[in-house]
């Protein structure tokens, strides 16, 4: 490698364009932490508007994949999307040899085991701290910083959207709908929500904590996904009662060789740390064997946290950061693990049933219960709603979750169900 | 490098057995992660006890000097002091072109700056991620997760036997005295607790990141340093009355050139995260311009969270990690920055007075105070106390400390002043 390190920016958004006035504003800084000068010489984007940094000099190309095969040591992927150009470019750089730089969770969960392989074959780096938790470096932290552990578990925060909006409905009191516009008049929210509040943001970053963690395979069909669009201001007065918080949590668990991915809703002992990171933060918890318990909590988005994760990735690079495997171990030797349905999931259930004001209705719902042997915590029923319906809440001890489905479908059957119960899993952080 | 590292210990106590068992049992784990053999082929201890693994094939030295002299490519030293077999052996070491990895803040908060000068010039690591907040990875994250950044301010619970001391105290409502025999009975206490209650711990940990995150020369002369052992718990009532915790924060700040290093006790108000790290925990908060605020929380000291840092910087070295600078800067063309006197603080103070119960005792006080240009924020007055005396609650709004220690030398010497006055400063997260 030369004292000169030529790096290519696709895409040219909030990430990419932070990145290239990150690399041109501390080009001293970064001599100074690498010996090596870091120069932009090539960018693609959609326009070509003013977006705060001096592009002479740089090489404007038309088509990402382009970038591919130019004098760029590394290419910095700042496009996004699970497919595409940015697939195109990321393969194309990779069989180049060069390295690549991305902030793309969605492309690495979905095709992270063949760019993983191509990044390895070819001996280049594919480095990606920036498409977990923002400026949290939990990537490196895990990889490095807790080499020396085995993960029994790791769960976290991994959506600021899920969590603003939630924290929201807490302080405000509002319903999920009303809270879901603010934040999009804010900026919090995109415009197409889903792919945050429905979880599959977090899904991703999930799949690929998981591998890192536990050093199994990249397996995003194998985690379960449920978002927050069905949470209530109800349940979140209920549960704070009950002394919870209601937060959208990212788990993966590694126990006797299995693995359990999962995003959904959780309610939370409020005492915990975790319970208590608000507003757009990210939060990630590992449970080690040497380390114990750890927390890390920070900015999950925008332009300049997430560049802060993009130009570590670069520095490390820069410093000739050894080639170790892409994700937690290489792909040969990997342990080869199991992949836990959900249904197989062990804990504690918060329902939420809203049932016709008649006698026996709560008793129709505890005969199901019992019959399958589920025993409860605590039961408590609300005064009549406006529509004349009562609400009532459960929790149960420790049981499965199949058997929680059960109760469920023979619950929704009854006469006297008048709404589709909720039922959330309870967290022990 | 051979595929075999070749690891000597010096050092047996909880963390250097720690650190041998972790090697010795996870000997696959830690191939699959570096493809490297690695083996302890030397110890050096003060008894030959069992320490939970076989020492069978290991040279055993009586000296923990010889180990720099043997074969090993890699010494650990975990003997701890400031000076000492700990320094000679590093510096043999370093000598001798080995890599070193301590966890000896006392030693390298001292003679930092040397040892960093003599690895640079041998081209060898000398590495310390467990001599700051145990098993956080607080100088990897801050070296490498956080190299885009620069650093305004850091700062940390980096004492977990303070931090013990002031929740029990605050849960209990016992007396610190009282409370440090319990934590000494419990083991979060030393027999000499000097180091810890004093804030001398925290300091050597401030003053070494101070370095790193700012780039600065390691200036343990620069650090003010106060410890826990004046607080009461009545100062702790009252202030949690006003909406703070007392907690020992490490502080290291820069702005306009100019760093401030200091250890003390602080006022923190409650809502913030740091102020709810409780117990024997560590917390770590980094200000950075790209990626805002960070916080980091996790197991200080033990055994096992100690090896959990040692083995991870004998893994990257494993790895091959790149030649960094050992602070934050290379020694050349490092920034020369000016070092503070707590004395140019600006910020809040509460003041805990113990005044008689006489007409114009609080007036003395107030007099001073406004013919200083000192802004009181609120004034409590509490009921008289078991000696007929009348603790007086002040806090100021922002002023230079040189002024409040002026104000604190004259309301010591008015009559009405029964004991020596407390100042604790109030900390803006």
């Amino acid at each position: 490698m030369t004292e000169t390190l030529k790096i290519a920016i696709a895409g040219l958004g909030a990430v990419g364009a932070s990145v290239a006035r990150n690399i041109i504003d501390k080009k001293a800084d970064h001599f100074q932490k690498t010996g090596k000068n870091i120069e932009i010489i090539a960018v693609s984007a959609r326009s070509k508007k003013d977006r705060g940094f001096n592009m002479t000099g740089m090489d404007i190309k038309e088509n990402a994949v382009d970038l591919a095969h130019g004098n760029a040591d590394i290419i910095v992927e700042a496009i996004g999307g699970d497919g595409g150009v940015a697939l195109d470019l990321v393969t194309a750089a990779l069989k180049a040899k060069k390295h690549v730089v991305t902030a793309n969770k969605a492309l690495l969960a979905k095709h992270g085991e063949a760019l993983a392989e191509l990044a390895e074959n070819n001996n280049v780096r594919l480095r990606y701290e920036a498409a977990i938790a923002g400026a949290i470096p939990i990537v490196k932290v895990l990889r490095e910083g807790l080499a020396a552990n085995r993960v029994s578990r790791i769960y976290g925060i991994l959506n600021g959207t899920c969590n603003y909006i939630m924290t929201e409905m807490e302080e405000t009191g509002a319903d999920f709908d009303k809270t879901l516009i603010e934040a999009q008049r804010l900026g919090y929210a995109e415009a197409d929500p889903a792919l945050d509040i429905g979880g599959f943001d977090a899904a991703h970053k999930l799949t690929l904590l998981s591998a890192i963690a536990f050093g199994c395979a990249v397996n995003h069909d194998a985690t379960y996904i449920e978002g927050v669009e069905k949470i209530t201001a109800f349940d979140i007065m209920a549960t704070k009662e009950a002394g919870y918080r209601i937060k959208l949590l990212g788990i993966a668990t590694l126990e006797n060789g299995n693995i359990l991915q999962r995003v959904h809703p959780c309610l939370i002992p409020d005492k915990s740390s975790i319970a208590k990171v608000d507003g757009v933060l990210n939060a990630i918890v590992t449970d080690c064997d040497y380390a114990g318990q750890s927390l890390c909590i920070g900015r999950g988005a925008g332009g300049d946290p997430t560049a802060s994760a993009v130009v570590a990735d670069i520095l490390d690079i820069a410093r000739g950061a050894a080639p170790s495997a892409v994700f937690g171990a290489g792909r040969s030797g990997r342990a080869e693990y199991n992949f836990l349905s959900v249904q197989e999931r062990i804990g504690k259930y918060f329902l939420r049933l809203t049932l016709s004001d008649k006698p026996g209705s709560v008793a129709g719902v505890t005969e199901i219960l019992a019959a399958l042997g589920i025993s409860l915590e605590t039961v408590r029923q609300y005064g009549r709603n406006p529509t004349g319906n009562v609400p009532v809440i459960l929790t149960t001890h420790e049981t499965k979750e199949k058997t929680m489905n059960e109760a469920l479908v023979k619950i929704s059957k009854l006469a006297a169900c008048e709404a589709e119960p909720l039922m959330i899993r309870v967290f022990r952080p």
